[in-house]
Parts: structure tokens; sequence; C-alpha cells
């Protein structure tokens, strides 16, 4: 039994999205810009690509026509020989409509990507569920969209990207919240597009020069979103959703919750309706996926370092799949305690996905 | 023996620097708004005040007329009773000078404020010394700045705010290492005005809206200046100078150090003059200071998370006097394993500072 919390997928071009477009929307993709609607994408290039080597053909000089996965790779590369029991989808490029400053339009896009997974993904491999990728800045069509999928078994979660304008506690996205705590759905945020679109640079340092840096630094605005969420009592609120950490690392987190509780008794007269420590909340409706796992060059400094985070019970198994930084399976079970493996492997992420392990 | 590497000292009012001033700049003290020159500050008040309710009175309705910390009050109630060797003075609102728009104004009050330093609190008392406060927006008359004064005794390091709009390993801050190298003075990256000033939110999830969060989160900058100096090899262009990264946690660095390694092998083409792994300058090059310690509520978690730094060789004693979240020496201290403690205490830091530690 083994479940993987993030695989990528992605359309070739955002024109596979046209069938599930309205006439106006169809217009801005055809004919925006030169060569249709385009993206935001990142200042920083990975130095020796993005995307796992043997997936694409590449020439010597650097040429390639690399589109996307096709659901016979995920399957031959990752979902069989790993005997993966359900691997959650998280989007590629897609992650980028939730830092669009049309806000209109990137609800439009959203509801046509998750109709196009729907159709292309999930309808056909079983072992496959995904985040609802939702438009963030757009608290009220991210709800309806919520609302119009999420009650669907396909859907386990809804996706929220470490880029945005406002943290994810602040009162904008309540309607957000309110919606996941209806389905009783999971919000995900994962590391994307930091210091693109309508997000600032990527830490109060200004931004990086280099990609090393930029991955480095890849989950300092989920750090904004953990201590947000905490802090404005969302679980308080809105005690059926719950929330997953997706390739941010994880020992930071370690420092910043007990910083956080040592902050917490200092400044309870500001936020009186936490009621409990952060991390008691944390604990019951934090959840934070491995990869990248941090990789010490003596090991065993590791589990000593994410201990904080009660990972026997908060930690759930991520490969990243197709990224250059792929985790396999053994190889992140390996670094982690014997006693964890069982929770990591499979149970911490069917419990918070709330997926149907067969007997 | 004891050293305190953070210590905050303050002018009554920037009308203090009056008499360190050229006329044009006296002009702008006096005159600018309403009731002359203001720096911008924080957003985000502590719910209980800045600053250790013993050091000044308050009215049960909250008016108060603290202007600063006097040098009796230092000695009375943290020089003389624990005892302290050497306290290293960082500046509190004259950090807001690095974040000024107006840079050639910057560095005129930079200059005024460490000849107000030397007069008033560092000729004094011969237990003190100070971090050169200086324009880092503006490099070259930064440089300028720590040749004129860093070749003293009195000045141990170069300050730099955590809030920026570039990272200081950009080539833009040059000037400043090259000064830094000549005269073998160390930099010291604190945390101060993150999302104040010119300097962006604090982390790409946009602006906090609590206290708690945001000081939870301050270390972010630091993080990221802790790896743009460690990309672009600053220590191996000027291996006589160092770093201290102050008030910025402890834990959340343990992970990026980790992170940064792996991006180093994985990203050598991008950044070929990086000759080492990160973490082998930050053994020979950079500190860290104690406090705001993290506290987790077992304590026995502490040592075995932030020994990924190696804090028998890395880490110094900060008390961060007079701030509301003062840590005593005795309560850091008993904190870390006992076989640490002399380092920490005194000799790690008299061997960064250069201090002359009596025999």
């Amino acid at each position: 039994m083994l479940i993987d919390c993030d695989i990528h997928v992605g359309y070739a071009s955002l024109a596979d999205l046209l069938p599930y477009l309205d006439a106006p929307t169809r217009e801005l993709v055809i004919h925006s810009g030169t060569n249709g609607l385009a993206m935001p994408s990142y200042a920083w290039s990975h130095p020796t690509g993005w995307i796992r080597k043997d997936t694409y053909e590449r020439s010597p000089f650097g040429s390639a026509t690399f589109t996307y996965i096709s659901l016979e790779q995920l399957r031959a590369q990752h979902l069989d020989p790993h005997e993966i029991t359900f691997g959650v989808l998280e989007p590629d490029e897609a992650a980028a409509f939730a830092i669009l400053p049309n806000s209109h339009l990137a609800a439009k896009l959203c509801s046509a990507y998750n109709d196009w997974l729907l159709e292309h993904w999930l309808q056909e491999e079983p072992r496959l569920r995904a985040v609802l990728v939702v438009p963030a800045q757009f608290p009220e069509a991210a709800a309806a969209e919520i609302r119009r999928l999420g009650a669907r078994d396909e859907f386990v979660a809804v996706f929220l990207p470490g880029a945005a304008r406002i943290p994810y506690g602040n009162p904008v996205y309540d309607p957000i919240w309110a919606a996941c705590d209806e389905l009783g759905l999971p919000a995900v945020v994962h590391t994307h597009f930091e210091s693109v679109g309508i997000a600032g640079p990527i830490t109060a340092a200004g931004q990086p020069d280099f990609y090393a840096e930029y991955h480095t630094l890849c989950g300092s605005g989920m750090y904004g979103h953990f201590v947000s969420i905490l802090c404005h009592g969302v679980f308080e609120r809105f005690p059926r959703t719950s929330l997953a950490m997706v390739e941010g690392g994880l020992v930071p987190f370690v420092g910043l919750l007990w910083r956080l509780d040592t902050n917490w008794k200092s400044c309870r007269s500001e936020i009186p309706w936490c009621k409990r420590p952060p991390s008691e909340y944390v604990w019951e409706h934090v959840r934070f996926a491995t990869q990248p796992l941090e990789s010490p060059a003596d090991a065993s400094l590791l589990a000593p370092a994410i201990q904080g985070l009660r990972p026997w019970e908060t930690l759930m198994y991520a490969s990243d799949y197709p990224h250059w930084d792929y985790d396999e399976p053994e190889q992140t079970l390996r670094m982690l305690p014997q006693d964890w493996r069982e929770a990591v492997r499979y149970k911490n992420a069917a419990a918070f996905y709330d997926l149907p392990l067969p007997a």
C-alpha cells in the first residue's frame, strides 16, 4: 500500500482547454498576445532542466519539444513499478491561474482545467485522484468551483499555491474555507510561482538571482500561509477542513511552529479566537508531504531534526513526479525511522484524503 | 566570561543626531513632515509592548513617554547583574536608515548615528562594542562609512537589516564586502523592518495581519540573504569577512542549509564560483545568535533539531535586551547541552568579533 501525494500533470498547451471554455474565454486564449494566451512563469530556470531526463528527448544543443507526461508514461514510469495505490495529481502550469491579475479569466481557466483533468486523467485511471484548481485570488468564484466539483470522489482537496497577494488565513478567503468546511475537503498549499504574477518577492530580502537560491527558499510563501491560517483560527471556525503543506521542506516548519506557540502565549490579546496553542491545531488538522525531503550529509541528523512535527502522525509520502528532484518511495522511506514508515507510506494520507484503501 | 551579541540602544529622538549632521541634513531632520523627519516603522504592534515592562513607566490607559534605555539602566539591569564581559550594540530605529528610499539622506544619518554612538555609549563604557550602521541600499556610501570608522576597536561588525530590495549576495553589494574584507570586519544580518520602507512583504504569501505572525516569520528576509550570500560565493571572493545571522531563529537555517547543499550539487553549472558545498563556507565564515531561541514545550527536542548547525562551533549568546522577548543568559544556556555552553557563552563570539578576552 502506497499513496503518493504529489504527482504533477499538465496540458500540452492551453489550447487543450478550449473545448471546456465559453466563447469569450476561447477568444482570449486564441488571440491574446502573439501566439495566444501565455501564463506568467518563473524568472529562474533549473540549470539542468525541470523534468526528469528519462521522460523526454532533448538534442545536445538544448532544443526539445517536451509537452507533458502522458498517462501511459505516468503508469509505466511511476504508478506500476512502485505499485502506487493512489496518486494525488497536482497542477503544473495551471497553478499559475491563481496568480493571474485577471481573476475572472482565472476562474474560467480553473473550471476548464478541472473538467479537462476529469475527462483525460481521473476518469481514465482509477488510481488517480486530484486537487481542485481554484482562483484563490477570487474567493467567491473559488468557493463556487469547490461546490461545483468538490463532492466528486475524484477530487480530494483544494489547491492553493504558495504565491499570493494575501496570506490564506486572511478573512477575504473565508468563502473558500467555508466551502471546504461544508464539503469536508482539505486544502493543499503547495509551493508554486512565488515571485511570479501578482505575488511579491519570495522573501523580504528581495528577489534572488539564481535558481539554486529560489529552490532553497521556495517554501517561504508556504511559511507565511501556515502561520496566517493558524493565527486566524481557521480550524476553530471551519473545523471540518484541514491542510497539507506540500513541497516546502520540513525542518523550517519545526522551528516556526515552536516560535508560533511561544508567540501565541505572548500575543493572546491580539488573536483571542485561537483558544489552544497553534501546535494543537496542527496535530489535528495539518499534514506535511515529504518531498523534497531534506538530505543532510549525515543522514542520522534528519529524524531528530523533524521529530518536532510528529511525523508518525503528520507526514505523508510525495514523489513530485516527473520533476527533476523526484523522490523515489523507497529512497524516502529509508531516510525515516522504521516505526514511522507505515504511517508515511499510506496511513496518514489515506486518513487525510479520505481514500478507500483496498482490504 | 560572557559575551552578548545583541543589545539594542537608540536615541530618544532623531534630533539627538543634529550635532553630527551637516546643514542641509539638519534642515531635513527639523523641517520634514509635520513634527520633523520621521522614520518608517512597522505596521504591526506588539500587543503587550515592544520593551521590557521593568524599564519604563506606563499609565493603565497605555500612555507612556518611553524614549530609550539609558546607559545607567543598561549597566544596572543587564551588564552588571549578568557580569557581561562584552556587549555588542545593535541599532533600533536606526536600522531603518537602510530601508529609506532616500539613500543620500540614509548615508548622512548613518554617519551621524555612528558618531553619536561612539560619543555617548562606546567611549563611556569599555564593555560595549557596536555594529556599524551603514546605508546598505547605497553600497559605495556604505563602503566609505566602513572605511571611515571600521578600523576602530569600538566597531566590530557591519549591520545589515533583514529588510532589503535586493539580497546581500548580489554584486551591487560588492563594495560593502570589499570594505569588510579589507578591514577583516564581519557583517551582521539582523531581522529588522521587513515589509517596511523599500522592502517587500515578509514572504511570498503577502503581508501578514498580526504581530504574532510577523514575529514568527521575521527571519524570512534573513533566509533570503543567507542563501544569496552563499550562492554568490562571497566568501570565495572576500575570504577575510564573515557573517552572523542575528535574531532570525535557528531551526529553519538547519533545513535551508541542507537543501542548499543538495541544490549546489544539482545546480553547479549555475554557480560555478561556489567551489565547495555551501555548508563548508558556513562552518568557516557564518555564525548564529541564540535569541529568540526556539522553546519547544518538550525542551529535549531543541538540541537534536539544531545540531545540524554545529552549534558548538557556530552559536553565540544574544539577549536582545531591552526588547520584550529578552533571553536571560542562564535561561538560554540551560536549554543547551552542557558541552556546548562555554562556546556559546563567549568563545565563539570572542573569535568571531575578535574581542580581547581578559586573562
